[in-house]
């Protein structure tokens, strides 16, 4: 976010380098900002993974195709830098001689190249090969060289406070925090970015950030998708772990956090953590779980969760979660920050809310009789990103009426199309930014306040795959003033623009 | 504004029925209020003037031919309304047993229709003939009768505190207070009314709606015309008589009043006229006049305000106008309010500016050099009407930089059509609401402020027609942070869209 600085030339390690983070959005996101110019020439990419017979040729062919399916004709740039900037080094996992391997190709390209030692380690890995890819890359030296050494890591950063612990321990044992990179594309997404401005550039809306002003704060993430592929892997894991505890809680400390001090990781991160620290430990009148079962999509139908290949019968994992926060400092006392997510739900939505206080008293009646709505800021992430800001109109003419319009704006209008969240980040990576990147702090302190709730899980209602979620939560969302029919009224809205 | 009240049967004597107000605006209107069925059957239009030789057949055949031009096609609808609804009375200036012979050909038609005596005077005369014509209904009685009886002037209501106090005086003979719709049409636009919605329905803007939260307002009238055919009366009067003690200083009361007790035409216009009272005596380097000379607008040359036919030579009549008010009370004291209005200015635009203090530091430095603009509600009422609020968006992508962008609501777009201005007035009119005329307080207050600067107005700059005023006026403007360069870059996005 900060890069105004160059970036240093550097190798760039992919460990899982056949993997589909890697061909889905690393390579593309690379080529991009490379094919932008944002890179120096001397950005060396060395793919590793565990297929031995691939070859650096064989890597390249992987490459080309993968950047054609992403959309990059296989014109000549995309294949002259396959051909220039890639390499390939099989590894086995946990071998020690493959990390030995490792470190003498890594400083042979360096060498050859003329490089000066920057280096990432790029961990696209699943997370039952993190540990020993890190005490193999501690082990062989490549925590640190003569340049500096980045360590990238992907989510999920454990699965409760004990294995989030585990993990930092293992990662500080040969990495400073400074050198670690927690990714969260969500902080990559130019609206999530574009959130800290607006809060900090626009005093107009800084000025009734407050308990004052505002009556409750929701933070959605509706997905229409259910598990995917991944039924095998999200089976035990459920919504909580995979969503609330990284991206929802990520919108949450952006919207409540303190005015940083500076601009910079340190500060912004410091006031997100404290958000997390005074959040009050949740109560099992605070949650409502769902679990979907068949229903209809787009007129598709679409079987329930438990139906889903690679899920256990009988299973209680959560596909839906909705949850009342209480911020407990000077600032948010009395709010509360509501975080709803889940599967097979009716569209795709990202989405901050917040509902600012209704006039204390109408001086319209006793003259008319109108309900005078809050106001409301929307902040839509995705699927079109911008501003909506609710507000009352008198509807032209007669009798009188007051209705509710928006002051709307569109990234897109404005300004076509956004950078990828993933190209942010590398690029932000590349230039030693922590800033969009998850500090162990944040991930710990996450943990502590989702743990007790993971331990003591509340039952799961079904839920018909394509409603909103079971009935239960629209009462829970709904008794501060029917906030998820904003939400949904703002998006069908979006849709019909 | 709050004509949920049917109308009653009446009949709607036009004095002055054969000048341009009334065929431009109030034939149209009336015409069109009973074509949506919101007049009741019962509501007949006695046109009175000086030509004898009219009668009813040849006022029909005028209001025929004002209707065609105003865009309705003669149907049958419009030929039958004629037929049914107008009738004709002459009537000479000044002379008693012509308003006698009004009240007889009154008095006949209502008991011919069994009307209940409710009766609209509507003065559409020029200012010599007002005080005469106030007289002449007076002394025949017809301020009162068995129903109501209400009388509408229009503007200029005088020319400065003494002749509108005289005239005030004069209408109370005979008048109630009550009784006397005077007409601001600036009042009846939709955008005003909606300003005092917007105002009191939206506590999010209510609440920041003060000196601690706003560093300027600007209210701004623009025209692109020049004094028309109308410069035989416009020179020595100017533009401080013209449009600011009356229009300009409606929207200031409007955009700065305080919550009323209720939305009633008591309330509404006791707050306003405090507003006026608490605003401090003008000083003379609180103004900046200015006179149009030759120049160009949209291409086309035009002559200077001096080469106008009917201006004096080397007359220092002021078209153009800046002035900065202070209102001293705890709402506003410190912030400045300026009015600007002119002739001859690049493009027609009414709009009243709120800018928002600034952030108290920028916390991006010194991260990023970018200048923050304050955030800017922009309320345009002609000729888009509609919300802009002006805030500060991160633009995509590297390096960071601030853009101000616009969270923006056209009534076009939400509603189509909006009603005119003179329908909705004719319509409280009918109904007997007074909210949106104009007090006599109002008028004695406005012209308490103005008169000592009129009687000692400050020298006037020239400025070429086509160009935003005399650069004194830009100095004198800009010195808060260019917001008049804000309103001209509003406007050219407006146009733009």
């Amino acid at each position: 976010m900060t890069s105004n600085n160059r970036v240093a030339p550097h190798l760039f390690v992919v460990l899982g380098a056949t993997g589909d983070l890697m061909r889905r959005k690393l390579l593309p996101a690379l080529f991009h900002l490379a094919a932008q110019g944002l890179l120096k020439e001397a950005s060396l990419i060395l793919g590793a993974a565990r297929k031995t017979d691939l070859g650096d040729v064989g890597f390249r062919a992987q490459a080309r195709e993968a950047l054609a399916a992403a959309g990059f004709s296989a014109d000549d740039l995309a294949g002259h830098w396959c051909d220039e900037c890639l390499f390939y080094q099989p590894i086995g996992l946990g071998e020690a001689e493959g990390y030995q391997a490792l470190a003498a190709r890594i400083a042979e390209l360096e060498q050859a190249h003329h490089l000066p030692g920057n280096r990432v380690f790029y961990l696209a890995l699943p997370p039952a090969a993190l540990a020993s890819t890190i005490v193999g890359l501690g082990e062989a030296g490549l925590n640190r060289s003569t340049g500096w050494s980045r360590l990238v890591v992907e989510k999920p950063f454990g699965r409760d406070l004990v294995s989030a612990q585990d993990l930092n321990r293992l990662l500080h044992r040969y990495f400073d925090e400074s050198q670690i990179y927690r990714i969260d594309h969500y902080l990559g997404k130019e609206t999530v970015q574009n959130l800290l401005v607006f809060r900090f550039a626009n005093a107009l809306f800084e000025s009734v950030w407050n308990r004052d002003r505002v009556k409750r704060v929701q933070i959605t993430v509706a997905e229409e998708v259910g598990t995917g592929g991944r039924a095998g892997y999200y089976d035990g894991v459920g919504v909580i772990r995979d969503m609330v505890q990284n991206h929802l809680t990520q919108l949450l400390m952006l919207a409540a956090m303190e005015v940083p001090t500076g601009f910079d990781a340190e500060a912004i991160r410091g006031e997100k953590v404290k958000v997390l620290r005074q959040i009050e430990p949740i109560r099992p009148e605070d949650v409502v779980l769902g679990q979907y079962t068949a229903g209809q999509i787009d007129h598709r139908e679409v079987p329930g969760y438990r139906d889903e290949p690679g899920v256990a019968p009988g299973s209680t994992t959560e596909t839906f979660a909705a949850l009342r926060l209480q911020v407990e400092n000077w600032r948010w006392q009395g709010v509360p920050f509501y975080l709803c997510t889940g599967k097979r739900l009716p569209r795709r939505l990202t989405q901050i809310e917040v509902a600012f206080r209704c006039p204390p008293v109408s001086v319209f009646r006793p003259f008319f009789r109108c309900e005078i709505d809050s106001n409301v800021l929307v902040i839509t992430l995705q699927p079109d990103e911008g501003f909506d800001l609710c507000f009352e109109v008198k509807a032209p003419g007669e009798p009188f009426s007051l209705q509710t319009h928006r002051l709307h704006f569109r990234y897109s209008e404005a300004f076509g199309r956004l950078p990828d969240a993933y190209e942010t980040l590398l690029l932000d990576l590349l230039t030693g930014d922590q800033t969009l990147f998850v500090h162990a702090d944040e991930v710990e302190a996450a943990w502590r306040l989702y743990t007790p709730l993971l331990e003591h899980r509340p039952s799961v209602h079904p839920y018909a795959a394509g409603t909103w979620g079971p009935l239960a939560a629209e009462h829970f969302l709904g008794d501060m003033g029917g906030s998820w029919r904003v939400v949904t009224r703002a998006g069908k809205e979006a849709d019909g623009r």
